[in-house]
């Protein structure tokens, strides 16, 4: 093994400046890609690992590795670049995400979900950045301005929704899993007009009135964000439709109409999935270009397109879509981890500090503290908040989950790397100590908080949840309250598969639970519209046949 | 649309320094490959276009429109790359051609394949040198090397394996698809073969040994390349296997043994999935990373990995697979034509010919004459002596299937031009007028042997066989003689199931089939080898249990 890679990085050297080199690094790179996956598979039923610990600490070794065999002259072979990350890999990783979320949970908890991620995320960045200013200044950390500041508050609030993918299990937390996910997608929303904020007020000149010009950009944003992912799938499930049944007739939009006309072959898997995919790649990279939230608008264009759209198309389209977006998402998270502690060993980052690794340290601790401290700020006020909103004491957050809550939340990652990345080399000053200093605190933080607060989480899930690994049983079983409300204690998916075999007609149970949560009132008015008006224009299940024997039928729990 | 183009290239300028380009780029892009995927559907059943000429026009169109917008400066949104080709987008073509091809056509035709790839190769790298020396003297092209007129005759002997997957249907014609891709498949190796001796070689000095030195060169690339693309394999199905079914005794290598030790959890289709696309590309990656062929080895990686591996993982996992390489392949070679046809319109390479458009335009016809010449000259002469082997008449090549073999070959794609940009811009003197002639002559050949070869390439199959459009029937049946060799008559697909479904024993047609076609003893003999050993140890159909009722029963032939 060493002997190999000490052979395959002498031969980067000697061809680096050939395109050979990105062959050799391609092949390191898929190879430790194998690695982690089988890896991960057999670590899958330890008690502290996961799959993104694992890639990190491969990516940290292979770091090492090849530092030494280089001679201590670099240790990445390929360069963390933001264009890779956001253009290519964090959009398949949250439509997927979209994509798999169980909707009922998301958004019952709609509310609670943007309070945690819009006003939690402001409060967040407040207190990072109040308290950077304070304590940094004593650390002679160097000359730093009001924006860096405030960038430093917007990127350590920026909550890492692949870290938390990776630690929270859907099936077994479902409520937690929503609400820290769920936060994670609207706080990128809020960190976009965050940032955009910052750059373009004059930082001199603050009064009030940014408050408000602040608030109406939050809603504009996010509105635009989520309406631009559900319109993109207007135009597909017609497209698709009509390449699959051309003669039937109750999808009669413009669009639908012209390609029925002209359609003349047979439909095909290849090209269904094709559109699928593309036109989800699509919604990001428009939001992108209209300076929206991409995160935001794919995570929804996700979430509609399993609703109506998956429902529409071949079985083995289904199948295949299922799992290849799956597999793309799951290989991506991988490839990011393993990518970011590859980079963690840059030498060129680490060469400014190393006079004063004191002063790094400090700063860490100081960044990890000030994470700590803004995300207890504002787990708790405002889970005591949205606990006053419900009435039933099952639906409220117990104290045992706001902590799960605060502490699956700290993890920081590949975002926050981007972010400070952009921040702090833009200017092209990277030579400036303070910068320097703060992209390697930022790289000791995320390594920090993914490891050690990564590997903490599933112990402390266990001791304050003892009872939650079983599959299936919601999380909210083991409150004290016996509540009646049953719809919320039986797995998500059971009811909703239930509510949708009855085509609308709500059971005994369901009508008991609607009388004792009337915060379901609005889920509730959203499904009728859904089936009367939604579903028969858009296909989505029940709408299509379903083919007698067919996998779909047979194992429907398997791909819910 | 002209208007909101005109928008997006006035945006294109004013952001061009920043990464906000690059989102617009993709944003087009992804559009346009949209539009080809509809379009193309929409075209299906048309008689003379197929998806790749679509989508080149649209290509040129798009370049045009953004010349025009631009005001005459650039008309080219992605630069074309050759790592972006190599390494990325023809993997994933190549490896989708292995995974579906009829392997047992493939292997029956082998030789004459090779005979194709190989020597037919070598003669039309001759011609085209030769050709070229003589008639590029006269035409006041520029001051070219011997070794530029070697590399004309290799760039332009390269048959382009994605076009021939567009023009010719491997359902309607089986044997003339197995062999025109796989000459373009073996062809691949002999280009690397060629490159190589061109640039290692002292043109100077040039004696007999050198050919006896090229043939021991050739046959140990296309032994180890075959080897590897075989022997990533071996590692795959153990891993996989014991993945799924840790209990199961008759996979005992070392490997799998190891992994069956430490093996704990349950299986999962993502990683099953994310394994067999890594390991594929792996394949690819280590073949260029020792200087192989990547496009040889990939290719033998599909048909390896779809013999075996494919029917060791689950249900799903097949059905992903299978539709998720395909659609990954169909939209890169939509994406490669679209891309070429962009960048052809780039005006940065017709600056240096547009004082004498007369030159490039006579380049252009003498390179089309002498690629139909030299393909000519060795389809007929290398059909007639592989007919001569063959006993059966039913077997030969007759002389309308070798026009069309000669006819269908003669598209020069992608792979004619990254050779080309790799040898005449590789010394950074693209600004002589000798390169840069050659530059824009290959693009005139590529746009135009891809269009107007490849729109008369349906037609004259409908012309010449009458009777192929018929699915299922394979070309043979129209040949005079009345054989009774059914088994080359019927279907591959159900002579291939029908062999499975009986577990090696033959029946009365297929022995039959055996003594009038002695030519089938090597497949034969492979055959029981395979029953008796590989598939019992790698897995396979047929040693792999079939659910009832599940789709890859049912729909078997769907999935073949």
């Amino acid at each position: 093994m060493a002997f190999e890679l000490g052979s395959v990085v002498s031969k980067l050297q000697m061809v680096s400046t050939s395109d050979h080199a990105s062959v050799v690094s391609m092949n390191l790179f898929v190879a430790l890609l194998c690695a982690c996956i089988v890896l991960g598979h057999l670590l899958e039923e330890n008690r502290w690992m996961n799959e993104s610990i694992t890639a990190l600490l491969i990516g940290v070794c292979t770091g090492i590795v090849i530092l030494m065999f280089s001679g201590g002259k670099s240790s990445h072979i390929l360069v963390f670049s933001e264009d890779l990350f956001f253009i290519y890999l964090l959009p398949p990783i949250i439509f997927n995400a979209g994509f798999q979320v169980k909707k009922k949970q998301f958004f019952v908890n709609f509310m609670t979900i943007m309070l945690f991620g819009a006003i939690g995320t402001l409060i967040s960045c407040t207190i990072i950045t109040l308290g950077a200013t304070q304590i940094f200044k004593k650390l002679d950390v160097g000359p730093l301005e009001l924006g860096d500041y405030l960038a430093i508050g917007a990127i350590f609030a920026a909550t890492d929704s692949v870290c938390t993918l990776q630690v929270l299990n859907q099936d077994d937390t479902p409520l937690l899993y929503s609400l820290v996910f769920g936060e994670g997608v609207v706080n990128d929303a809020t960190s976009v007009v965050l940032f955009n904020a910052i750059q373009n007020f004059d930082l001199n000149h603050i009064d009030p009135s940014i408050a408000v010009h602040f608030l109406g950009n939050f809603l504009y944003l996010f509105i635009t964000s989520t309406m631009l992912g559900v319109l993109v799938n207007v135009f597909l499930p017609p497209i698709i439709s009509c390449m699959d049944h051309p003669d039937s007739d109750d999808i009669c939009l413009l669009s639908a109409y012209i390609i029925k006309k002209l359609y003349i072959g047979r439909h095909s898997t290849d090209r269904e999935v094709a559109l699928m995919m593309l036109m989800a790649y699509l919604s990001y990279m428009l939001a992108e270009l209209c300076y929206l939230s991409g995160i935001l608008t794919v995570f929804f264009c996700g979430i509609v397109m399993s609703h109506y759209t998956w429902h529409n198309v071949t079985e083995s389209s289904r199948i295949t879509t299922k799992h290849s977006f799956a597999t793309l998402s799951f290989v991506f998270e991988i490839f990011i981890f393993l990518y970011v502690g590859m980079d963690a060993l840059d030498i060129e980052k680490w060469k400014f500090v190393s006079d004063s690794p004191g002063t790094s340290v400090a700063t860490s601790s100081v960044l990890l503290g000030l994470i700590l401290l803004a995300r207890a700020a504002f787990v708790f006020p405002l889970s005591f908040l949205s606990n006053l909103a419900k009435k039933s004491s099952s639906e409220k957050i117990s104290f045992r989950e706001q902590v799960i809550i605060w502490w699956a939340g700290l993890m920081r990652g590949a975002v926050s790397m981007a972010l400070a990345y952009n921040q702090f080399t833009m200017s092209g000053h990277t030579s400036l100590r303070s910068n320097a200093i703060m992209i390697t605190s930022t790289i000791t933080v995320v390594l920090f908080s993914t490891v050690v607060f990564g590997l903490m989480t599933k112990p402390l899930i266990r001791l304050l949840l003892p009872h939650s690994p079983n599959k299936g049983s919601s999380i909210i079983t083991i409150t004290t309250d016996s509540s009646p409300s049953k719809s919320v204690t039986v797995p998500l998916l059971a009811q909703e598969s239930e509510a949708d075999i009855d085509g609308g007609i709500h059971r005994p149970s369901s009508i008991r639970a609607l009388f004792s949560t009337p915060t379901h009132t609005v889920h509730r008015l959203w499904r009728k519209f859904d089936d009367s008006f939604m579903r028969p224009v858009f296909g989505g299940r029940g709408f299509v046949p379903v083919e007698p024997g067919s996998p779909s039928e047979r194992n429907g729990h398997q791909w819910r």
